[in-house]
């Protein structure tokens, strides 16, 4: 079911999930519009990646929006007085409560420009990597969010007047991390150019114990394949 | 009806229409905490007038944030490229069809960023001056759109999965430019300091032909009161 010559705004972060959101939508046939974001996010070597990943898979155009999201704080990645928390010596790993990595609003200020911009390239599709399996409890990343924002985008601009539907892709939200990563490999989504670590080093080393890490880690040991993400030490 | 130590996020561009809004929000009782952004606009006067609006009513904070969508494009407001239009060369004075000074999803992006502040402010009320009536026929200025929008900020953040309620305040939505100039005179807003201009200059002088000055216009006419604004030459 490939489409061709049909714009499509992917917002890719330089993550594991958004390289195979990226590979899903080039599968589809989609010109891929890839959109990052330069907010202040401590891990900024995940810009890199972003950029690395949008060139492998051969992205139309990678365009870098730059919103510093520190002047509002309220999160560990974007607030050095708040430390990223060690998911590895919680009883299962994870935080049962929306840990302190959530951002406020990041979802919708990220989706928000991505319709600007689909709006912009008359493009009708988004995609985003979203996924409410094996994730962080973020409430930005649950299918009724993203329903709720759909909804709202098909109000929000000249083009839906005019008669256009944008559409929010996510195809990843209802799978287990195992499946996804099954997925990316599948389409030769190659994940050593991905950094998924929320206090990766510069360089865009891991730090082996975030809930990103925790997540990953388990993902590639559930499929049984060995994960290229270099480590701190 | 007044509260009292209740925040609320006030978005103030600097225009008449947010200035009679935060003067609304004040007389509620509410600690306005006041959003202005520095987005490429061509009337960048409008920042200075945003920030004098803001401490003449004795707003509590001032924020600006940088987000610069000329990275997007699309509007005369953020492209030089485009001419703002003479409205009043046009039969009735404005354009029919929402105007090139559409700016793509530009409430969208706005109101996402001071949801995200809101929830760490610990606020709940978002105030924003938009208007059906006497306006430029942009999508979100419309009350099912401000809906559709409260509807996704309720879904969208840890604050609301936690009970907090959201609401988007739009006190001038269905109010003619000379109801909203009344109830602003009767607040006291001081609309001389106020920049309403698409193009003005950098000292805040207005063309005096926009949308934006045409309605001002008409709005100050009706009232039967003069208008305080200076214009070019």
């Amino acid at each position: 079911m490939a489409v061709s010559n049909e714009k499509a705004v992917v917002l890719v972060s330089g993550g594991l999930d958004s390289a195979t959101v990226l590979a899903v939508a080039m599968e589809r046939g989609f010109d891929c519009y890839c959109l990052a974001f330069d907010y202040g996010q401590r891990h900024r070597s995940e810009l890199d990646a972003s950029l690395r990943v949008s060139e492998a898979q051969g992205a139309t155009e990678h365009k870098v929006v730059e919103l510093d999201l520190r002047a509002i704080g309220g999160s560990a990645l974007t607030d050095e007085a708040i430390a990223v928390p060690d998911s590895t010596s919680s009883p299962d790993g994870l935080e049962n409560d929306i840990p302190v990595t959530y951002v406020p609003a990041r979802n919708t200020v990220f989706l928000s420009i991505a319709l600007g911009w689909a709006e912009v390239l008359g493009a009708s599709d988004i995609f985003i990597g979203v996924n409410a399996v094996d994730y962080s409890g973020y409430p930005d990343c649950r299918p009724e969010y993203i329903t709720a924002f759909e909804t709202m985008a098909n109000l929000a601009t000249r083009a839906s007047v005019e008669g256009r539907h944008f559409s929010i892709h996510t195809p990843l939200i209802s799978l287990a991390k195992e499946a996804i990563i099954t997925r990316g490999l599948e389409l030769g989504v190659d994940y050593g150019l991905t950094v998924s670590c929320y206090q990766a080093s510069p360089a865009g080393l891991a730090c082996g114990h975030c809930d990103s890490c925790v997540i990953r880690k388990r993902g590639f040991a559930a499929v049984g394949v060995s994960d290229p993400t270099a480590y701190q030490q």
